[in-house]
């Protein structure tokens, strides 16, 4: 408590690993975190974990992308303080921050249907939701440095909207709780609250990425009987049979068949769910053709560039008659109802994170979890804040 | 009695109106029908009515446009004799045929989800379906003669294959039940199958055509609480009114805003459930466009041209979380369930059906049907046989 007490209200120096230019190693400097502002959290990081989302970002010359800023937006941490107005988490509580907002408020969060929230809404902004402009991040000769995805976790200490942040159990292991932060909820929730997989279905995840191995684990948990993988890398069919995959097609040797004929013939017309978790157009063609004419639902979770055309046909859904497609932000997974109940099932032993950390590094090493997640060695790096 | 024991077996001549040429009057002309072939049954119609489907295919110079032929699919009739293996209905049952077929076999059939029958599938074909370029209807000279969407009711007789009849209670009025044969029942149907509306919510309906005004009737039904109509003919809201339209957007009439600006203004932030009845990919942008992000589902069921494209973008589906698009056939009614379910609801007088027929004429008057619909002029308009 007494760092709490000496450093609440007041700027906080600390390190963070600050990315300046595109697709160049994160910089460990120091920086200053202001204090937050009405309505703000500001969190002490534990560890984050890499999501593909922050090497998508990383990369950026153009806008969204902006520089210098600190990316990371898979974390867990404890509050360190609270802005005017917070009541809803307190110092010294275990908080996992989220890039979707859980405002309470508005029409989508008071929905049980619906993770959209609309007051604040999802956008790759730079700076703070509630404050036009506003970061809280300086480098110690005044330049302002930008946030990512509303949580900038890739700092020892941030400053995140109270609405993007989700309190938990303080007993959880940190780095298993993290995952839940963004990836694994994402493909978990797709599954779970958008396709709301039946029992004893049909699934077919194309990309057996950590997004798609997390759909498998979701599905398997709705109790889907047969999930087929779609990779061209045979390899994660192993990694993938761990979490439920039953069958494997490599897209790559299907001879001069298309991937969705050979799935419609596996399954005799076509799975009850597809899950496109690459972000391709022409996968989501893939995936909406091998889905089932009356009732399929394709689910769309990879993001492609933006402005890229889908290309369907008016008829290609009109024809198929029930069978629908829809999108996801964050697996429409509702952050503050949603994930303590995802970390319940993994205390239950249902929900598995553990074989999802493949890899743990300190903080002063960051840039080896790009590394990893860029030659495919990691479904997820763990990067704990130095002790 | 005696009539079906002296015609079964053998060809009956009678009376249908042959479309001989694209746009051309019907010709009223005697013509031969052949008996029924396995699994088929012979129908003496009651009365037809004229679904906008036989004009889009009235004025096809092309195939599927083919000459001579006999439209109508929309109606109702007596069994007059059955073909081998045929239990499911006996001579002198009352039946619908429909365009779609519930064959009860096949995956499609069986399952409650779903009206897609995989073993005689929806096609636009000029011959029977279980029998490849097979044909029942002959000039009296042995000129072929084609069938339309697998009824083709404007011919006192017609072989239609048992997967596409339905008995019914003969006790029901042929002129209201007929309607249950194509539109009414996809209207309906795509409010009660395919959306699922629910109690409270709110509809948009694109275009107040019958189909249109059938959607608003299934959405009252489901108890839906506000019913936007969409139209660019005001006279059709007042029509809408009484099927439980509530309020109207003329899409003529919206100044420098869009229809779906409109509608989100007017329901703070999208509808529920969007329906579009046109067959205009740009209308179906509009209304995906003002449904709700998170929940909102959009049901295209207007026909477009065939290789029309949808025009949508990837992040357009992607970015709303869980709205979903997707067509219907025939409203997603399974025939031989769900069609003695609505006219036992017409019956309690929760369906309203008399409403729909604004005109009733004799078969020789056939060609005023044509003139009434297209000029707007009727909802539905009977065309009972010369009794
Ligand atoms: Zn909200
Ligand atoms: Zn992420
Ligand atoms: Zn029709
Ligand atoms: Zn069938």
């Amino acid at each position: 408590m007494g760092e709490n007490i000496s450093t609440k209200g007041k700027p906080i120096r600390c390190k963070a690993a600050v990315s300046r230019a595109p697709i160049a190693p994160l910089v460990m400097e120091e920086i200053m975190v202001a204090p937050p502002m009405p309505r703000e959290v500001r969190i002490k990081v534990i560890c984050s974990s890499l999501c593909h989302t922050d090497i998508g970002l990383w990369v950026l010359k153009d806008l969204p992308g902006i520089y210098p800023r600190v990316l990371g937006h898979e974390a867990i941490g404890v509050v360190e303080s609270v802005g005017e107005g917070v009541h809803e988490v307190a110092v010294g509580d275990t908080v996992i921050p989220t890039f979707v907002s859980d405002c309470g408020e508005c029409d989508g969060c008071r929905s049980k249907k619906s993770n959209i929230c609309t007051k604040l809404p999802f956008k790759i902004t730079p700076y703070m939701p509630r404050y036009d402009q506003g970061t809280r991040f300086t480098s110690l000769n005044g330049e302002t440095i930008y946030h990512t995805m509303c949580v900038s976790s890739f700092s020892e200490y941030t400053v995140v909207d109270v609405a993007h942040v989700t309190k938990v159990d303080p007993s959880i292991s940190p780095s298993r709780a993290c995952l839940l932060s963004c990836g694994i909820s994402t493909g978990v929730g797709a599954a779970w609250k958008i396709a709301n997989v039946e029992e004893g279905s049909t699934v077919v995840i194309f990309g057996l990425g950590s997004i798609g191995i997390a759909v498998a684990e979701g599905a398997r948990l709705r109790g889907a009987s047969r999930i087929i993988g779609v990779d061209l890398n045979s390899k994660k069919f192993e990694m993938g049979k761990m979490f439920g995959v039953t069958d494997f097609v490599d897209g790559g040797k299907c001879g001069d068949k298309s991937v969705s004929q050979v799935i419609n013939e596996m399954t005799g017309g076509g799975a009850d769910y597809c899950f496109e978790c690459i972000g391709l157009p022409s996968m989501v063609h893939e995936a909406y053709s091998c889905c089932r004419n009356g009732w399929g639902k394709t689910v769309i979770i990879g993001v492609a560039k933006p402005g890229s055309e889908l290309g369907l046909n008016y008829h290609d859904i009109l024809d198929c008659g029930g069978k629908s497609i829809m999108g996801c932000i964050f697996g429409g997974v509702k952050a503050k109802t949603d994930i303590p109940i995802l970390l319940q099932r993994y205390l239950n032993k249902e929900l598995r994170l553990d074989q999802f950390v493949t890899h743990e590094i300190q903080f002063d090493d960051i840039n080896k979890a790009f590394d990893l997640l860029l030659t495919g060695e990691s479904l997820r790096c763990v990067i704990w804040m130095d002790k």
